[in-house]
Protein backbone atom coordinates (compact mmCIF):
# COMPACT_ATOMS: atom_id res chain seq x y z
CA UNK A 1 0.00 0.00 0.00
CA UNK A 2 1.78 2.89 -1.07
CA UNK A 3 1.77 6.00 1.01
CA UNK A 4 0.83 8.77 -1.44
CA UNK A 5 -2.60 9.03 -2.81
CA UNK A 6 -4.94 11.52 -4.80
CA UNK A 7 -6.21 12.57 -1.68
CA UNK A 8 -2.97 13.94 -0.37
CA UNK A 9 -2.16 16.69 -2.79
CA UNK A 10 -4.74 19.29 -2.21
CA UNK A 11 -5.02 22.67 -4.28
CA UNK A 12 -2.30 25.44 -3.66
CA UNK A 13 -0.17 23.15 -1.20
CA UNK A 14 3.69 24.10 -1.40
CA UNK A 15 6.44 21.99 -0.65
CA UNK A 16 9.73 21.74 -1.38
CA UNK A 17 12.44 18.89 -1.04
CA UNK A 18 15.94 18.91 -1.02
CA UNK A 19 18.49 19.78 -1.77
CA UNK A 20 20.68 18.23 -4.12
CA UNK A 21 24.05 18.67 -5.38
CA UNK A 22 24.65 18.80 -9.10
CA UNK A 23 28.13 17.69 -10.55
CA UNK A 24 30.43 18.63 -13.80
CA UNK A 25 30.55 15.14 -14.36
CA UNK A 26 27.17 14.35 -14.50
CA UNK A 27 26.36 17.37 -16.03
CA UNK A 28 28.92 16.13 -19.29
CA UNK A 29 27.59 12.55 -18.89
CA UNK A 30 23.96 13.37 -20.04
CA UNK A 31 25.19 15.64 -22.28
CA UNK A 32 27.08 13.49 -24.38
CA UNK A 33 24.60 10.69 -24.32
CA UNK A 34 21.67 12.56 -25.09
CA UNK A 35 22.07 16.77 -25.75
CA UNK A 36 25.91 17.07 -27.05
CA UNK A 37 26.02 20.54 -28.11
CA UNK A 38 29.14 22.30 -27.02
CA UNK A 39 27.46 24.40 -24.20
CA UNK A 40 26.75 21.50 -22.19
CA UNK A 41 29.99 19.87 -22.75
CA UNK A 42 32.72 22.42 -22.32
CA UNK A 43 33.45 25.60 -20.51
CA UNK A 44 35.06 27.48 -22.80
CA UNK A 45 32.36 26.95 -25.19
CA UNK A 46 29.64 27.18 -23.31
CA UNK A 47 31.70 30.82 -22.02
CA UNK A 48 30.90 31.54 -25.94
CA UNK A 49 27.16 31.44 -25.54
CA UNK A 50 24.27 32.91 -24.10
CA UNK A 51 24.42 30.36 -21.22
CA UNK A 52 27.99 31.98 -20.30
CA UNK A 53 29.72 29.19 -19.59
CA UNK A 54 29.20 25.24 -19.33
CA UNK A 55 25.17 24.58 -17.94
CA UNK A 56 23.54 21.19 -18.19
CA UNK A 57 21.13 20.74 -20.95
CA UNK A 58 17.73 21.90 -20.26
CA UNK A 59 16.68 18.08 -20.52
CA UNK A 60 19.40 17.01 -17.87
CA UNK A 61 17.18 19.40 -15.81
CA UNK A 62 14.04 17.60 -16.57
CA UNK A 63 15.56 14.41 -15.82
CA UNK A 64 16.81 15.21 -12.32
CA UNK A 65 13.95 16.78 -11.66
CA UNK A 66 11.82 14.14 -12.18
CA UNK A 67 14.78 11.36 -10.13
CA UNK A 68 13.97 14.06 -7.36
CA UNK A 69 9.99 13.96 -7.91
CA UNK A 70 10.76 9.84 -7.90
CA UNK A 71 12.71 9.81 -4.46
CA UNK A 72 10.83 12.71 -2.66
CA UNK A 73 6.86 10.97 -3.45
CA UNK A 74 6.76 9.22 -6.67
CA UNK A 75 8.13 5.58 -5.86
CA UNK A 76 6.16 5.66 -2.64
CA UNK A 77 2.73 7.13 -4.39
CA UNK A 78 -0.29 5.70 -6.56
CA UNK A 79 0.83 7.37 -9.24
CA UNK A 80 -0.70 5.80 -12.66
CA UNK A 81 1.40 7.69 -15.46
CA UNK A 82 1.20 11.40 -17.00
CA UNK A 83 0.05 12.23 -20.42
CA UNK A 84 2.64 14.75 -20.73
CA UNK A 85 3.78 17.75 -19.84
CA UNK A 86 2.26 21.12 -20.27
CA UNK A 87 5.00 23.62 -20.39
CA UNK A 88 8.94 23.64 -19.13
CA UNK A 89 10.75 27.12 -19.20
CA UNK A 90 14.52 27.03 -18.99
CA UNK A 91 14.72 29.95 -17.11
CA UNK A 92 18.34 30.00 -16.00
CA UNK A 93 21.10 28.10 -16.71
CA UNK A 94 21.69 24.87 -14.07
CA UNK A 95 26.04 24.91 -13.12
CA UNK A 96 28.33 22.39 -12.13
CA UNK A 97 28.53 22.53 -7.78
CA UNK A 98 24.95 24.35 -7.85
CA UNK A 99 22.91 22.59 -4.87
CA UNK A 100 19.30 22.82 -6.22
CA UNK A 101 15.84 22.29 -3.86
CA UNK A 102 12.51 20.93 -6.33
CA UNK A 103 9.37 22.97 -5.18
CA UNK A 104 6.05 21.35 -5.75
CA UNK A 105 2.96 23.18 -5.74
CA UNK A 106 -0.37 21.84 -6.05
CA UNK A 107 -2.62 23.29 -9.12
CA UNK A 108 -5.29 21.48 -9.67
CA UNK A 109 -7.07 18.49 -8.52
CA UNK A 110 -10.15 16.78 -9.78
CA UNK A 111 -11.74 13.08 -9.56
CA UNK A 112 -11.92 11.42 -13.04
CA UNK A 113 -14.90 11.35 -14.63
CA UNK A 114 -15.28 8.42 -15.90
CA UNK A 115 -12.59 6.16 -13.28
CA UNK A 116 -14.04 6.15 -9.71
CA UNK A 117 -10.48 4.87 -8.42
CA UNK A 118 -8.38 7.32 -9.88
CA UNK A 119 -7.68 11.43 -9.57
CA UNK A 120 -6.07 13.66 -11.73
CA UNK A 121 -3.38 16.35 -10.14
CA UNK A 122 -2.34 19.01 -11.84
CA UNK A 123 1.64 20.24 -10.36
CA UNK A 124 3.86 23.66 -11.10
CA UNK A 125 7.51 21.87 -10.28
CA UNK A 126 10.27 24.67 -9.76
CA UNK A 127 13.94 23.80 -9.05
CA UNK A 128 15.56 26.46 -7.39
CA UNK A 129 19.11 27.14 -7.03
CA UNK A 130 21.52 27.47 -4.04
CA UNK A 131 21.20 31.64 -4.50
CA UNK A 132 17.23 31.36 -4.36
CA UNK A 133 17.01 31.74 -8.55
CA UNK A 134 14.23 29.45 -10.48
CA UNK A 135 15.91 27.23 -12.68
CA UNK A 136 13.55 25.15 -14.41
CA UNK A 137 9.84 25.45 -14.36
CA UNK A 138 7.79 22.34 -15.32
CA UNK A 139 3.51 22.30 -15.41
CA UNK A 140 2.40 18.64 -15.65
CA UNK A 141 -0.77 16.53 -14.93
CA UNK A 142 -0.41 13.41 -13.13
CA UNK A 143 -3.00 10.33 -12.94
CA UNK A 144 -3.27 8.87 -8.97
CA UNK A 145 -5.02 6.10 -7.44
CA UNK A 146 -7.39 7.44 -4.68
CA UNK A 147 -7.35 5.77 -1.33
CA UNK A 148 -10.62 5.65 -1.24
CA UNK A 149 -12.87 5.63 -4.69
CA UNK A 150 -15.74 7.54 -5.52
CA UNK A 151 -19.05 6.21 -4.83
CA UNK A 152 -20.81 4.99 -7.65
CA UNK A 153 -21.91 8.17 -9.85
CA UNK A 154 -20.71 10.20 -7.28
CA UNK A 155 -18.09 11.34 -9.73
CA UNK A 156 -19.74 11.69 -12.78
CA UNK B 1 30.03 28.28 -40.62
CA UNK B 2 27.20 26.02 -39.65
CA UNK B 3 24.95 24.71 -42.80
CA UNK B 4 21.93 25.52 -41.09
CA UNK B 5 20.09 28.69 -40.47
CA UNK B 6 16.98 30.38 -39.35
CA UNK B 7 16.09 30.85 -43.17
CA UNK B 8 16.49 26.98 -43.68
CA UNK B 9 13.19 26.12 -41.59
CA UNK B 10 10.56 26.77 -43.94
CA UNK B 11 6.59 27.07 -42.11
CA UNK B 12 4.71 23.94 -43.33
CA UNK B 13 7.96 22.24 -44.18
CA UNK B 14 8.26 18.29 -42.96
CA UNK B 15 10.78 16.14 -43.01
CA UNK B 16 12.62 12.81 -41.33
CA UNK B 17 15.30 11.49 -40.12
CA UNK B 18 16.15 8.08 -38.79
CA UNK B 19 15.19 5.03 -38.03
CA UNK B 20 17.35 4.62 -34.97
CA UNK B 21 16.70 1.34 -32.59
CA UNK B 22 15.63 1.63 -28.92
CA UNK B 23 17.24 -1.08 -26.73
CA UNK B 24 16.48 -2.71 -23.45
CA UNK B 25 19.84 -1.52 -22.07
CA UNK B 26 19.29 1.71 -22.20
CA UNK B 27 15.84 2.51 -21.27
CA UNK B 28 16.82 0.28 -17.99
CA UNK B 29 20.16 2.65 -17.46
CA UNK B 30 18.11 5.76 -18.00
CA UNK B 31 15.45 4.44 -15.48
CA UNK B 32 18.11 3.66 -13.39
CA UNK B 33 19.38 6.99 -13.25
CA UNK B 34 15.96 9.52 -13.92
CA UNK B 35 13.21 7.55 -13.16
CA UNK B 36 13.04 4.51 -11.40
CA UNK B 37 9.50 3.89 -11.44
CA UNK B 38 9.37 0.07 -11.91
CA UNK B 39 7.71 0.21 -15.50
CA UNK B 40 10.64 1.43 -16.48
CA UNK B 41 12.91 -1.32 -14.90
CA UNK B 42 11.35 -4.32 -15.14
CA UNK B 43 9.06 -5.98 -17.75
CA UNK B 44 7.06 -7.97 -14.96
CA UNK B 45 6.19 -4.84 -13.12
CA UNK B 46 5.77 -3.00 -16.37
CA UNK B 47 3.19 -5.75 -17.05
CA UNK B 48 0.57 -4.15 -14.12
CA UNK B 49 0.37 -1.42 -15.36
CA UNK B 50 -1.29 1.16 -18.34
CA UNK B 51 1.90 0.78 -20.37
CA UNK B 52 1.44 -3.14 -20.36
CA UNK B 53 5.04 -4.06 -20.24
CA UNK B 54 8.68 -2.10 -19.81
CA UNK B 55 8.20 0.92 -21.81
CA UNK B 56 11.04 3.85 -21.66
CA UNK B 57 10.39 6.56 -19.35
CA UNK B 58 8.40 9.59 -21.22
CA UNK B 59 11.66 11.64 -20.00
CA UNK B 60 13.83 9.38 -22.08
CA UNK B 61 12.10 9.70 -25.06
CA UNK B 62 12.20 13.28 -24.99
CA UNK B 63 16.11 13.08 -24.38
CA UNK B 64 16.14 10.36 -27.55
CA UNK B 65 14.72 12.92 -29.33
CA UNK B 66 16.83 15.76 -28.48
CA UNK B 67 19.78 13.37 -29.62
CA UNK B 68 18.09 12.59 -32.68
CA UNK B 69 17.92 16.57 -33.87
CA UNK B 70 21.39 17.10 -32.79
CA UNK B 71 22.54 14.05 -34.80
CA UNK B 72 20.22 15.86 -37.68
CA UNK B 73 20.98 19.00 -37.64
CA UNK B 74 20.76 21.09 -34.55
CA UNK B 75 25.07 20.32 -34.25
CA UNK B 76 25.51 22.04 -37.48
CA UNK B 77 23.02 25.22 -36.53
CA UNK B 78 23.27 28.43 -35.49
CA UNK B 79 20.90 27.75 -32.65
CA UNK B 80 21.05 30.22 -29.82
CA UNK B 81 18.88 27.99 -27.42
CA UNK B 82 15.49 27.06 -26.53
CA UNK B 83 13.54 29.07 -23.97
CA UNK B 84 11.61 25.79 -23.07
CA UNK B 85 9.05 23.59 -24.15
CA UNK B 86 5.06 24.19 -25.01
CA UNK B 87 3.76 21.10 -24.98
CA UNK B 88 4.89 17.21 -24.34
CA UNK B 89 2.42 14.49 -25.17
CA UNK B 90 3.28 10.25 -24.03
CA UNK B 91 0.66 9.09 -26.54
CA UNK B 92 2.04 5.41 -26.91
CA UNK B 93 5.27 3.27 -24.80
CA UNK B 94 8.30 3.57 -26.64
CA UNK B 95 9.77 -0.42 -26.46
CA UNK B 96 13.02 -2.22 -26.22
CA UNK B 97 13.17 -3.13 -29.53
CA UNK B 98 10.73 -0.24 -31.49
CA UNK B 99 12.78 1.40 -34.56
CA UNK B 100 11.88 4.96 -34.27
CA UNK B 101 11.61 8.07 -36.49
CA UNK B 102 11.90 11.71 -35.98
CA UNK B 103 9.70 13.67 -38.29
CA UNK B 104 9.86 17.66 -37.80
CA UNK B 105 7.20 20.12 -38.92
CA UNK B 106 8.26 23.46 -39.19
CA UNK B 107 4.82 25.69 -37.17
CA UNK B 108 5.80 28.93 -37.35
CA UNK B 109 8.91 30.74 -38.21
CA UNK B 110 9.44 34.90 -37.31
CA UNK B 111 12.58 37.26 -36.87
CA UNK B 112 13.16 38.82 -33.87
CA UNK B 113 11.95 41.69 -32.91
CA UNK B 114 14.49 43.37 -30.87
CA UNK B 115 17.43 41.14 -32.28
CA UNK B 116 18.14 41.88 -36.17
CA UNK B 117 21.04 38.27 -36.37
CA UNK B 118 18.18 36.11 -34.77
CA UNK B 119 15.13 34.56 -35.83
CA UNK B 120 12.72 32.22 -33.56
CA UNK B 121 11.19 29.23 -35.08
CA UNK B 122 8.43 27.08 -33.52
CA UNK B 123 8.60 22.96 -34.47
CA UNK B 124 6.43 20.15 -34.01
CA UNK B 125 8.64 16.98 -33.57
CA UNK B 126 6.81 13.39 -33.58
CA UNK B 127 8.51 10.23 -32.60
CA UNK B 128 6.95 7.61 -34.62
CA UNK B 129 7.71 4.13 -34.21
CA UNK B 130 8.13 1.14 -36.57
CA UNK B 131 4.55 0.42 -36.65
CA UNK B 132 3.80 4.28 -38.06
CA UNK B 133 2.31 5.11 -34.45
CA UNK B 134 3.38 8.20 -32.59
CA UNK B 135 5.03 7.46 -29.56
CA UNK B 136 5.84 11.16 -28.03
CA UNK B 137 4.95 14.70 -29.68
CA UNK B 138 7.06 17.83 -28.46
CA UNK B 139 6.10 21.54 -29.52
CA UNK B 140 8.99 23.74 -28.89
CA UNK B 141 10.64 27.30 -29.61
CA UNK B 142 14.31 27.58 -30.51
CA UNK B 143 16.55 30.68 -31.46
CA UNK B 144 18.62 30.50 -34.65
CA UNK B 145 21.59 33.09 -36.11
CA UNK B 146 20.14 34.19 -39.39
CA UNK B 147 21.90 33.62 -42.41
CA UNK B 148 21.30 37.52 -43.54
CA UNK B 149 20.60 39.25 -40.29
CA UNK B 150 17.62 41.95 -41.05
CA UNK B 151 18.34 45.07 -42.33
CA UNK B 152 18.27 48.45 -39.68
CA UNK B 153 14.45 48.42 -38.54
CA UNK B 154 13.46 45.88 -41.14
CA UNK B 155 12.32 43.24 -38.75
CA UNK B 156 10.66 45.88 -36.14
Amino acid sequence: MPRFHWEDFKPGSVETYGPRPVTREEIIAFAAEYDPQPMHLDEDAGRGTLLGGLAASGWHSCAILMRMSCDWFMLDSSSQGSPGIEEVRWLRPLRAGDSITLRRTVVDSRASKSKPALGITKFKYELVNQAGEVVTTLVCTIMFGRREPAAAGASA
